[in-house]
């Protein structure tokens, strides 16, 4: 049985005979290594094309921004997982970036969706203002959240926001999403009746669609940046384990709340 | 019922408050982000410690090095992941990863270690040649393959070796271990009785330990690495899919080797 | 830094103490251990109750329908993966359940929420008939596939439907979801303008509704099915490898369709 | 470029065309479907022969016995990636597998090759005492933990033990590897200086290698047990969340061991 397409697979990103490797239409020795840094070289890998200097330094400054914020949950699981299965240090950094899903990480996506949204609106004329209003308020009808907007902790302003958008500015990159997430923040306060500041997740999409990086790629970013965090805690975990006491401290007040064994 | 230790959790890498994000001792809004390129974070981010520029400069090279080469086993897994699970781009992330294991790119960390091996020997007054040649003999004693050496594709040494070396000797890092793996590959024919050259993954912790990288750290290298190239292979993938081609092209030729019904 | 809400978690699975171990009210060791198959705990496990003869024969039944078929793309993901991560079962195992989305296995989920808009609107008095035509017609207006009617290769009706049907039946299990999947199957020509038969993915929630299987754990059935499916394909791996077999074939005609660097 | 062998890929599995599905030997739908319980047609894959009545009372027990043991660092991790994730339920269950590694679930392997170790001394004429003192004495030398003695909360012996020894024994299994398990609780005071009790990792591959389970695959089986805990404590975190709350449980006490930054 054959399961799939009878098609050819293609690629654009790599080729290698016995002497060279091709990475995106460069010698990878001769050309790409000890010659980009590794930011430049995941930007050329994704687009085929090599970054300026301020998409650059936009983009690492997005990576550093959510390579880690502490034992959040997705690094918790990632710890336990080592404690559990030190033999599989890829199992453990694969457990940590499957928390990186919808509800956490994944809101940068989802925010440049809806900073784009804004975009396009414009493109046909309405202006920044009222393209704002428009999105925020359809969002709202349809009851769907506005991602990258409110954090449990930084009730005032995520800290991270302002170092992001003054990196965009000095490094000259276009401002244009900036503005556009900035303005759905002023609308909101009106139309949610309760101020939702901008948090990392729309301020990364912000920054990064400014910066030329895909829409359709914005999920990969906080997946590479977590993968660094996550070496880094698994590395302390193998030196200083802890997996298993947050797994003691998590059950300290478990509650069972199912029925017990009648003792006849 | 209680899980683990009953010790408090702690870490020396992340804390934070509602207005300050703190890692490693330094405010990550104010002295990280638009400051540190992604690598140095890395590297601060492990060790505790900003790189110093000869040390930036190789580890950005092995990670370059790595991060990509072509339709490997794990880049399929993760295309194949992701045509079937659209939804969730860190499955096929994580599914990626869980391939960079012990065989494939767990070499590194293993070369490390006879590397270091080496190291030790010396520091205790052999010379280098005795010392690669008895931790040679004594792998191959133990029927222990010797990791790093020998490559199925790049039958003459790996071109990623040299230009791994280049880096590490331009930019004036120490080149101890980098001897040390030349001089196991100048041994390896008379004991081994066939030349198997040097491939990158000795060549990764050739430079890095050099740099000061931490030896117990290597088997993170290529996990960070690949993050990269599967993050791009993905994009790529959802622009233009080919992972159920490739499951179609993998059993064109499938053999069923068990039993038939029989029609009785 | 506090991530995650201040409440005290409770779980109605299981308690355990020095002694005893309690899932679900009962004693393991007990009444547990040699009393109940694996698929009644299972049942047990997820739902509180022990499942009637009728409800054990139709999971056992769907469950084994879909444990296995062959070399499929998740089950080439996990093989590729052991080959590659030998020292991590675990990791080949969960690669391959991460292809267990939307796409292929998730299906089945979709079909049962679909199965029971049907059934719902009946509930208000409506005809199977009316039903099944207005739930239809509604996937179609808003172009989302019909999830469970289809197949690449069984473009006649899945073998799998009758097989599981039939033992819903003689089982004396409810068969009302049964009868709306059928009527859906026969209204497709008229409204979609070609048959799709039903697939085992339609099937599954077919007969699983009708034996009081809950439908919000409907997507749980195809990925502990697949688990057994999966270590029987990696004990094989084990005693006779193919995953590099496969990556090979896969990429026998591969094709770059990058750039080549100019040799200037 | 090819990555992988030159030759064809095999199986003894599975095989399909339009009509019909053969597993090991069988027509999935007329034979298979309705006639064998899941874990029957577990063991028929696993093996390619049916198992006897005793044979599958004893897999049953084992599934049944590590399926569930509450709040486990495990479960903890995949509810924490389930709340993060809930798009994605594979993820979760992918990552709570990946912490059923050599520590903690991957110990019922390492205590069946233990057993068996006895098991070769005695088919070379050694009395079993002789020969269980001999091993756990080597083990000891080696410094290797005896895997599948001692509990961190079940101090005297896991109520689990006797279960399925109890249950091996009413079936008419095979007993001679469960006799080697108490032989070495037996031995073990002695040698190692303190009382170390049977649990439920050896006494799994004992009742399961007299049952004539593979050696070899011996790792599955709480690999596909814990799948079904898995998703039954995920359906629980999807009806009620505790991911987030056991995740701020773990860090209510976390002290940051690292330096603060100078504010000059």
């Amino acid at each position: 049985m054959k399961i799939g397409k009878a098609t050819t697979p293609s690629s654009a990103i790599c080729t290698s005979d016995e002497d060279t490797i091709v990475v995106r239409g460069r010698d990878l020795c001769a050309e790409v290594i000890g010659k980009l840094s590794f930011t430049e070289y995941f930007f050329l890998l994704l687009t085929g094309k090599a970054p300026t200097k301020a998409t650059l330094k936009v983009l690492d400054a997005t990576l550093v921004a959510i390579t880690e914020h502490g034992l959040v949950p997705s690094v918790q699981a990632a710890r336990m997982t080592y404690a559990a299965s030190p033999e599989a240090l890829q199992g453990a950094v694969a457990a940590g970036l499957l928390g990186c899903g919808s509800v956490i990480l994944g809101a940068s996506a989802n925010a440049g969706e809806m900073l784009d949204e804004v975009k396009q609106r414009m493109s046909s004329g309405k202006s920044l203002q009222d393209s704002a209003r428009d999105v925020v308020s359809e969002y709202r009808a349809a009851r769907k959240p506005l991602p990258g907007y409110g954090h449990p902790l930084h009730k005032s302003r995520d800290p991270r926001v302002s170092a992001l958008f003054n990196t965009a500015s000095e490094a000259g990159s276009d401002l244009s999403y900036v503005e556009i997430a900035e303005e759905i923040e002023k609308v909101i306060p009106e139309i949610v009746g309760k101020p939702l500041k901008l948090n990392v997740s729309a301020a990364i999409p912000a920054v990064l669609l400014g910066a030329g990086f895909p829409l359709q790629a914005l999920r990969g970013v906080p997946i590479l940046a977590r993968s660094a965090g996550l070496v880094a805690h698994l590395y302390e975990e193998q030196q200083s384990p802890i997996g298993f006491a947050l797994s003691y401290q998590a059950t300290r007040e478990y509650e069972y709340t199912g029925d017990m064994p009648s003792n006849d």
